[in-house]
């Protein structure tokens, strides 16, 4: 941590600083620079020492900035563990080089309906399957899911394909419940910082897949994997999937791929990219796909449903049976060419 | 509702959308246009049915876009209620031309801290008492709030004083503990689309002051007060408090203070402005306070801390004693150069 | 400066950034820090060192980030010229503690209209007078100014009513010929980074007005200043515009009010504030207006036309004659209260 | 056109709005609509009209919105033009199916330096060569470029070697001057709406490279894509190059990379993405390279330099010779797989 003092902070505003941190057993290393003084601090603190720290600091007179020298997350940090972490749901393997695909309808909507896409799903060689029983929509007035009826009719169709499932948890007190019958719990974009839901997430001891909210730098987002890890679930999996877009003529969001490779050199969790949601719009999920695989992402989660037309959500950017059946030969193919396994 | 068709689209899918309403009892206008077809729809429509259909149009071949011609929300619309709404909790009145204050720091950290805290906001004259227990953190490792004995602590510090307490809820199954303790129950920024939290909220009958998000359109943010007033619930208040900055380098958020005259004519709920958010540095507080209540603002929420340095999260944006009382003083007489009435 | 390592950075990375370093005669302070080292130059650097080596050292090995530690303005900067800057035209004052309004027309459409517009404006109170000859217009369909036509009508209109004027250069080649009839330069957001111009605009040594590019952080636009400043013209007069929006439903902008305390404290340079463009729509302009003057802003740039649903650019921000004229009224009372006096 | 009025608007401002388009020889549409009458324009409308319509009738009272249902751009849509354009230099083609890049040093420094580029450039098998004489630096302390020997460097190396030139114009006067010795006239992000030299890039009949400006929506681009071919010029080359990042601590912007698919369906102009602008940093080059050639790009503009720990601008972002020569051949590879000629 460095604290940088105002131009002109005069001897007495420096020393209070600097006894501040002695106060607390930590020595100052002061830096008379350029156009004003610099106050290091060599030791080693914990993060909580550095956060109460900051604030602390940065309130006090003569206080320019505050500024931090390491990244404030740690398990979540490839620092902390320099190997990927491999998430395994039975034979399927998230991260670790092999390339997985989650396919499926925004939401369950029936037996019906929801078998007929896991067929697709099965069919074009993916081995999740996605599907919202619990939906946060913006409107009170949209279709909302239904709910553990949903759950239900994720686990029969489950156990039927032998598919692994995902589904959105929306708060802590559900997770149990989202947890009886799903695989893998996730953590929607507007939920990113829903900290109770994190910290259950965490406990459940299931996979976690943490989408990244629409106006969350990096480090946010890592702060958020940083809650489920610290409750000792190693299984985080990452998604990123489109932040606030400069206009929403065209897209519903600016998928920002770059974060595929800044992720995977400072965390060593899985990172997965939507182009669905990233999107919004069913035509630019096939290039934006195939580029997330060649930016480097270990999977996929993308919308299918047998008929966009009737679909109670989100229908513009769901794929048809056909669009989602080309776009895994064409990622097979891809990964084929770039040496990498589907999961 | 009007949709859009691309240019050149053919006969046969302007006809196909057209039997697609016609198929649900809506009569379609279409408009041969400029060089483009449109196609109006003049009915009434219910939100559940305008919600549908848009997913549905909008997945349509020869579909280029689909164009709500009215809001999406109802019961926050200015339309629905032409009255101001005024929020009244004991003497203390919200909205409906007079001006209220909201004071006190950011974390309850103890009897004495808040006792103190309280102590600033009464004798300044201002008449709502603001404290975090459960606080919402970035990093799993900042100080989280005392739980349940920091809202007995603002209980008992509330009936000392007579000033009345908010509070910030993080989740729906948590509504009942805060609603028994505290006053009105605030929904921070990042839980604005924590729709089960929204939904509780509603159902508990206590006023709800709910923050806007950080990257929320004002329709999305209308539609979250919308999920609270759904439940049967009037008292909804609205605070802007800041939305994602260009850069962080001077101020932590950019306070989008013209959304103060944009809500005050597109919905009747009191709109309350938090300068300490917005701008994350407290020497900008007392600037953009004033600023707010001249663009006609109904309120302010401010932070203050008998000794901001020593705050256990947020120091850098709380405003000391000597700072907040100046404030309130200036507060008052630009409230009576205006003709407004301080609650 | 402040050059921190990788964590695990090796000592003979460490080393190679220090020798770099001392070949340019500048001793480094080496702080093993934290679980990183990082080091301090504590020498004083000119920018074009401090610029130069930020580039290199960034591309060094085992280099995580180099942070400046003052700002990269200097001419621009309170810290250069602790006393406000004054811009003097003929008897308008423009900063230091005076309050003045520049009002008229977006475009100059024809001697009636300008006359029109200038007799608003100077029976309203209000001193200076803008219009734009020459029009940046978004298309290349759109109206795009009477030219030099218009600059003529411009200074006729200016010598019979006394009014100083302001109009927009889009080119440091055109700096001459505008600066022939007009008073003030003023350079338009889309132009905050045309260097050329302003280095022209520098050089003609008349006063400079200065507006924020939709996506500048509050660095790069003192940089722009000091662009102007740096040929040895001081007269630079700053306007905050509004910035790219979150959404453009229902504000063409996002005004950045918090931007008016920020500036004041960062460099001497009066501060305008344009409501107008800031938000794009005439009923906002009013609220705003007033906001920013209790905000600390040095006065305000406002859009009216005598006839604004005839304007042939932006009408729908600009106010009419009656609404002009009351807000002048309104600034001017607010301005007693608050101690300002009105240029 | 649409004109969606407010709500409860009544008769005589809905006949007030009629009367305006009639009085132009429109005969407009009346829809009663939902809960608000519109008012569609079938007629066929030129550009001027609509853009001179949309503000006036903007401002007419009761008027809540007008809505454009045609995109305002027409000669850089592909609705105007069904065929890919080709831009040919020499033997160089742009677009049409094929994929050209465009390699060098953000800036011309020396003869030997630009050699050395240019080796690189040539030997790897790239078929044009960037370099800047002029750069628009932010801060006026900053290495500007070497300016016409700059330019003389460029048209020596280039007659040396074969290599097709592009160089950054940034002013409309100096159109001429860059036009005399550089192949390609590049303008940079930051001019994307300086309009004068929009005209006279047009007016040079030389190829126009045209970078997305920051804060620029697909619409305002492709508007000043249409500045250019409206003065008759067909060669415009688009390049997307990254947006405002929604934080600066891992990349400088925010590359959209989904503007490719987006750009390739409503334009016919080629594509062409800058990864190393677009990310700032070098190592996320490559990754980003390889997934714009799979979203569909025609092509890429990426710096390389000899020394890049000795650049006197943009250094942490150029590729060493070894980094440079890689990705050309993973590129090359890359195009073979997916049936892509390089250029």
């Amino acid at each position: 941590m460095i604290i940088v003092m105002q131009l002109g902070a005069p001897q007495e505003q420096i020393e209070a600083v600097a006894e501040t941190l002695r106060a607390r057993g930590i020595e100052p290393l002061i830096l008379p620079g350029e156009d004003r003084c610099a106050i290091g601090i060599p030791a080693s603190l914990s993060s909580d020492q550095r956060y109460d720290l900051e604030a602390m600091l940065g309130a006090m007179e003569g206080v320019s900035k505050v500024t931090q020298t390491s990244h404030p997350y740690k398990l979540a940090s490839r620092e902390f563990n320099r190997e990927d972490t491999v998430v395994r749901v039975r034979d399927v393997q998230i991260g670790g080089g092999t390339f997985v695909v989650m396919g499926g309808p925004c939401s369950v909507e029936s037996m019906e309906q929801f078998r007929a896409s896991a067929e697709i799903v099965k069919n074009s060689g993916a081995t999740i399957l996605r599907g919202g029983a619990f939906k946060p929509r913006t409107s009170p007035y949209s279709f909302q899911g239904l709910a553990e009826e949903g759950l239900k009719i994720m686990k029969q169709v489950s156990d039927e394909t032998g598919l692994v499932t995902i589904s959105e948890v929306m708060s802590g007190d559900m997770v149990p419940l989202v947890a009886k019958y799903i695989d893998i719990l996730q953590i929607g974009a507007r939920s990113m910082q829903n900290f109770p839901l994190l910290i259950e997430a965490g406990r459940s001891g299931k996979p976690v897949f943490l989408k990244r909210g629409p106006s969350a730098p990096i480090d946010e987002f890592l702060l958020a994997a940083e809650y489920v890890l610290s409750q000792g679930n190693p299984n985080v999996i990452l998604c990123e999937r489109g932040i606030v877009p400069l206009d929403r003529t065209y897209t519903r969001n600016t998928l920002d791929l770059a974060a595929v490779p800044v992720l995977k050199e400072y965390t060593h969790l899985p990172v997965i990219v939507d182009p669905s949601h990233g999107t919004g719009v069913a035509r630019y999920v096939a290039p934006m796909a195939k580029a997330a695989m060649v930016a480097g992402a270990d999977g996929l989660m993308i919308e299918t449903h047998p008929n966009p037309k009737e679909a109670l959500s989100d229908g513009s950017q769901a794929l048809t049976t056909d669009k989602f059946t080309k776009l895994m030969d064409e990622l097979r193919s891809l990964a084929g060419f770039l040496g990498k396994k589907m999961s």
